[in-house]
C-alpha cells in the first residue's frame, strides 16, 4: 500500500518531511575503481578502452570495429515499420520545433557613457551523448538528448551506447540516425566517458558529455566534471499528480502507474483534496496493475514509495507541497490549471489539465523528457539548447568612455590593493 | 622569463600543448576532512558550525552571534570615505543595469495540432554568497556574485564569509549592504558551506550556492551538489592578449601584469604578429614590475606561467589557437577588434579595441566578472542570472489535439515496452 497522509494529521510535518528525505537510491561507491579506469584511458587511448570494452561487455572488437558504420545506421532506420518511423518522425520533428524557440537571443549596444556593452551564445564544437544500454535503450531519449545539441548548432554530435553481448536496440540507431548524431560507438560505462573525455586514438575528445547511466556512468561524469562539461546526474523518476475529485481514478491511476512502471525506486505522488477520490485512485492502480507486463517493478515503485496526500484546498495547501517536493513531472488534473500552474515555483514539467498525461511529454509533445530529479527543480531545469551554448560577453571602451568609467575602476582597484589593475586603466586615461 | 614559441618552431604543437596542459594548482585531497565536517553539521548544525568557527577562525563566538546585525552592515556602510562609495555605486548600478537585459523570455503557444506549449523561468527561492575572507576578500566580488541573484529575483540571498581573529574588510560588507544581501553571516570553510546546503537552527538551507573559496570550499561545493546547485569551480585566473603590434607595449604590459598580480598561479599570454613587439611588451613588464607592490606575486605568475606567442597572422594562425585556449579573458588590441571577436568561439569576455583593459571589466563595466577558467569557456559561460533561475516547460493538450499526437506517442510506448505509458494515453483518446 502506498502511504497516506492528510493535511490535517497532527503529525503531518514530520511524515511529510519523511517522504521528502526519504533515500530511493542506495549510494555505490564506486569511485575508485572509476578513477582507476579513467586514469587507464587518458594514458592508453584506445588500447585501455578496447580492453574494458571486451571484458565488460563480452565483445571480441578491434579499435577499428568501435564505431558504428554509416551503413549500420541506414539499416536500422530502413528496418522500422512504418508506422513506428512515422512515430519517431512526429518526435524529432516536434521537438525540434520546441527547442528552436529557446536559441537564445544575443545584445549589443552602446550604453549613455560610450560603452559598448552585450553578449553572444555559441554553441559548444563537439558534444557526447551516453546511451545506456540494454533495458533502459530508449529511442525517445537518444531523439531528447541529440536534437536539442543539433538545434543549438554543436559540430560534433558523437554518441556512445553498450553493446552487451552484441545486442543493440536497433531503434536505437534508427532514433540516432534521425536526430543527426554524427558518429556512434559501441562503447559504455566508464571507459566511454573516459573516451568522451580525453580523446583517443580513435574517438575525438568532446566538450561536453549528456545522457543517463548507471553508478560507474554517473561516478565517471561527476570525475571528469571540469575537463568538460556534464548535463545533471540523474536520479530516479517521479511524478506528482495534483488532481480535483472530477476526474476519471483510471486515468490518474495510470498517471501514477507510468511512472511506478519505469523502476522500482520510481516515485508516484498523488495529492488530492478529495478523500473518496483518493480512495477510487488506490483501487483502480490496483486493478491496472493486474494488467501489465512490468507489474512487479511498478507494484514495487508504488508500494514502496507511493504516497497519496489528501488536503482541504489544492491552491492553498497543495501548492506549497508541491514547491517543497519540486516535482520532476507535476500533473494538474483539475478544470484551471493555469491558476495552479502560475503559483507554483518549483516543477521540471507542468501536465496541464485533464487531458494531459505525463506520458505524451515522454515521446511526442515537443519539450524535452530529461528533466531535474530529486527535488532539483528547486535550482535547475530540464535539459535544452543552452546546455550546449555558452556565453561569451563583451566589452568595447575608446578613449572618451574609459575616460568616463576608468576613473571608478582605479579607485575600486586601489580599494583592493590591486595596483597592476589600476595602472592598466589609468595609464589609458586622459588620452583625448 | 616567460615562455617564447613561435608557430614556425618546428615544436611548436608539442609547446603548445605543454601551455595547454599544464597544471597550475597542485590537487589537494581535501575530500575527507570535508566529509566529515559536512555529515557534522547536517546532525549537529548550529553547535558543530560554531565549534569549527571557533576553532579554525580563532573566534570565541555563540550561535546568535553569527549574523552581522543589520546595524554593522549599515555602519560599514556609512564610514566609506565618499569618492570611494561613488565608485561602488556606480559599479553596482552599471552590473545591475548589464544584467537586467539577460532576464529571458518566456514562452506560451498553441501549436498547428492544437497544443499548447511554453516555458517559464522563476528565480531559485534562496541563493548562498561565498566571500572569502582574508586578502582575497574583495568588495567587487560581492556585488558580481549578488546582484545577478537579486536581478533574478532571489527571495533571500545569505552571504557567508569567514572572520579570521575577527577580521573583516569593512567595503566587502559594505558592497553587501548595497547589493541587497539579506543575510550576513561570520563563517567560513568547509561548515559555511554544510551550514548553507543543509540548514541549522540559526541559518535557513539554500537552494543554490555561488562564489569562490579555498580547496576546502571547492571540494564542499562538490560534494553538497545535488542537495543544492552550485556555480562552477574557479581555478586560477588568466588572460590572453591578441595584439598586432601598433599598441603601446606598456599598456599591454599592464594588463599582463593586472592577471599576474592576482596569483602567483594566474596566467597571462600574449599573442602578437610582430616579434619587436613582443620583446618590447617583455621589457615593459619587467619596467612595470619594479614599481608593483604585489612585484613577488606578478613576477612569480609572469616567469612561471607566462606565455608569448607570435605568429604570422592574427586572423588565421590566432583565433585557432585562441579557441584552444579558450581564455578567461580574451583582450583584442588591434584596430578592428570586431573581425577578430566574430571569428573565435571559445572565451570567457571579450575586451574589444586599444582603449578596453580587462580590469575595466572586473570592476564597472558591467559584465560579469566571474568567468569560466582553465579552459572551461568551450563549455561553460560566466555568471549571470540564468544561474538563479530555473525553467519550466508545460504541455497543455485538449481531447482533440491528445487524438492529435497521442496515437504516436502510445506507438513509441509500446516499441520501449512501456505499457502504462501507453495506457494512460490511449485511455483518454477518442473522448469526443
Amino acid at each position: 500500500m502506498p502511504k497516506r497522509l492528510d493535511i490535517s494529521d497532527p503529525d503531518f510535518e514530520v511524515q511529510f518531511k519523511e517522504v521528502l528525505g526519504a533515500k530511493r537510491e542506495a549510494d555505490v561507491d564506486v569511485n575508485e575503481a572509476v578513477a582507476a579506469i579513467l586514469k587507464d584511458v587518458a594514458n592508453r587511448g584506445d588500447a585501455a578502452v578496447v580492453e574494458y570494452t571486451n571484458r565488460f561487455d563480452r565483445q571480441n572488437l578491434s579499435a577499428a570495429e568501435l564505431a558504428f558504420s554509416g551503413e549500420e545506421l541506414d539499416q536500422a532506420l530502413a528496418k522500422i515499420e512504418p508506422d513506428l518511423l512515422a512515430a519517431l518522425k512526429l518526435a524529432a520533428e516536434r521537438i525540434e520545433s520546441f527547442h528552436e524557440r529557446q536559441l537564445p537571443d544575443m545584445e549589443d549596444y552602446t550604453d549613455e557613457d560610450g560603452v559598448r556593452l552585450g553578449y553572444r551564445w555559441t554553441a559548444v564544437e563537439a558534444a557526447g551523448l551516453y546511451v545506456p544500454g540494454g533495458l533502459a535503450a530508449y529511442p525517445s531519449s537518444v531523439l531528447m538528448n541529440a536534437i536539442p545539441a543539433r538545434v543549438a548548432g554543436v559540430d560534433r554530435l558523437v554518441m556512445v551506447v553498450p553493446t552487451p553481448d552484441g545486442q543493440i536496440n536497433p531503434l536505437v540507431l534508427a532514433a540516432a540516425k534521425l536526430a543527426g548524431v554524427s558518429e556512434v560507438y559501441r562503447i559504455g560505462g566508464a571507459q566511454a566517458v573516459g573516451a568522451l573525455a580525453y580523446g583517443t586514438e580513435t574517438i575525438k575528445a568532446v566538450d561536453k558529455i549528456v545522457g543517463p547511466g548507471n553508478a560507474y556512468v554517473a561516478a565517471a561524469k561527476r570525475q571528469v566534471f571540469g575537463t568538460v562539461g556534464i548535463d545533471m546526474i540523474a536520479g530516479p523518476s517521479e511524478i506528482l499528480v495534483v488532481a480535483d475529485g472530477e476526474n476519471d481514478p483510471s486515468w490518474v491511476a495510470a498517471d501514477l502507474l507510468s511512472q511506478a512502471e519505469h523502476d522500482s525506486v520510481a516515485q508516484s505522488i498523488l495529492i488530492t483534496d478529495d478523500k473518496d477520490f483518493a480512495d477510487r485512485v488506490e483501487a483502480a492502480v490496483e486493478s491496472h496493475l493486474k494488467t501489465l507486463s512490468r507489474q512487479d517493478i511498478a507494484r514495487a515503485s508504488w508500494e514502496n514509495y507511493g504516497v497519496v496526500i489528501t488536503v482541504d484546498d489544492l491552491m492553498r495547501d497543495g501548492v506549497p507541497l508541491v514547491d517543497r517536493i519540486a516535482p520532476e513531472h507535476l500533473e494538474l488534473a483539475v478544470a484551471d490549471p493555469d491558476a495552479l500552474s502560475e503559483a507554483v515555483r518549483n516543477a521540471g514539467a507542468i501536465f496541464l489539465g485533464r487531458y494531459t498525461p505525463e506520458a505524451i511529454g515522454d515521446y511526442v509533445a515537443g519539450p524535452n523528457h530529461v528533466l531535474p530529479t530529486s527535488r532539483t527543480a528547486r535550482f535547475s531545469s530540464g535539459l535544452g539548447v543552452l546546455d550546449f551554448m555558452k556565453r561569451t560577453t563583451f566589452i568595447g571602451c575608446n578613449a572618451e568612455s574609459l575616460n568616463a568609467i576608468g576613473p571608478a575602476a582605479v579607485k575600486l582597484a586601489t580599494a583592493e590593493g590591486l595596483q597592476a589593475h589600476g595602472l592598466s586603466v589609468s595609464i589609458r586615461l586622459n588620452r583625448t
